[in-house]
């Protein structure tokens, strides 16, 4: 049998208001989301006036973080025309993506779910998302 | 112009945090979503123990409620075999559904967003509901 | 070689503005759409105060009247269950509906376009629908 | 509660007049697509010969252009093989798109609407968009 561990909806909230301190900081709203180790949403947040357009960006952002188990932008490199990995934002039907602002959630090297950040610029939102990666790296939020 | 009104960040927050109190007392975790006048998403929170594959059908619930401007299981009745809302479900590529556990947020006659619960039995999920569309409707949370 | 004939920008335009002034009349604002033979989309417009959701549902009612050639209620009683029609809306992707409120628009015995309403009750779509097309069947708007 | 502004049917169905004006001057059919502030079609009009194949097209501009609150043409550049943006097509289903031809109609600084329009070269749909966007902006169409 296999033993997993993941993120709770109290840590993934915390790891929310984290990331959201950050983008209030910087003046730039966000949406936010968070998902478990399997990929499954477990929290987001709209922050007010953070474009539309952009909450399924988050989510797809969260949801290649914990799958690909790498921070979205680290991916994006090995996708260009060319390289191994051209054409695979094709699959998953629009879920996978390489846009910066997606980064794992890690209990240790295990990936425990993952954060995805969307709306204002792709080096803004990474700079959001690590915030929240930050976060839960230390000290473990809402637990302990 | 039109001027319209919507329901903000904190507002929505405090409305997923009145729902998740009242199923944590039923004890049914669950998945809440809230979302704006236009359909948005706005907040998200999966209860511990709630189950993955009714994520999307809180989102549905939600988005169903806000566009159709009335409870979801409100609509249920004029859609079976023979009404004359029959085959409404096969619409919007998944997104409407008349499954109880979706409810309008009101300011007043005016839907500004909804809320939508889905783990629990359809009841459950309405009673969840209720308790946030109720706690929204009295004192306007996040702004007293 | 086939010759065909579909309404044009002009007599879709008319159309809408009859559906529209018949609505205005109901005091239920609709969203309004025509589509040509093909089903393609012409025209919509969405009156102040109609339902977003219901933006999708108009269209498909356009489409699936040009289709079928005729109106969209009078589809509804052989897809019930047991019928020889059960779950033909669970085709074309979500763009086809028995939901009253769409009706072909005819050139004599030929459909050369239909028109679809929603957002009202599917008797007041319909109604609206019904006022278009009357409108288009009475002295060729936009032409004389 | 957030206080919003969005385009009306009056003011939506004045910028298609305005656009379709311009591309009757170009020579060029035009299918012109108008969003309000939450990327929800509004008004629709395909030119007569305008192609079929673009009206989609024509919406995902608008969509795009209210969502990203940019002209279509200026997401482009940074979504080339090696730019951050590249993938952005692959989300949002077929609904993002960078093409030209898309332009956010805004009050002030803030948008309130989008315009999208598809049949001819991006460069003459983006001529067509911004003729739409410019009727906008002067004078306030179906206000005064």
């Amino acid at each position: 049998m296999r033993k997993l561990q993941t993120i709770d909806a109290a840590e993934a909230g915390a790891v929310v208001d984290a990331a959201a301190a950050r983008a209030t900081e910087m003046g730039v709203p966000q949406n936010i989301a968070i998902v478990d180790e399997a990929g499954h949403l477990v929290a987001f947040r709209r922050m007010d006036g953070a474009k539309f357009i952009s909450i399924e960006i988050a989510l797809a952002k969260a949801f290649t973080a914990a799958g690909a188990r790498k921070a979205t932008r680290d991916i994006a490199p090995v996708t260009i025309p060319g390289e191994p990995g051209f054409g695979i934002q094709n699959l998953l039907g629009g879920r996978f993506t390489t846009l910066a602002g997606g980064i794992p959630l890690k209990l240790g090297d295990v990936v425990v779910g993952a954060i995805g950040v969307s709306s204002g610029s792709t080096q803004e939102d990474h700079v959001v998302a690590q915030a929240g990666a930050d976060f839960f790296a230390s000290g473990r939020p809402g637990q302990q």
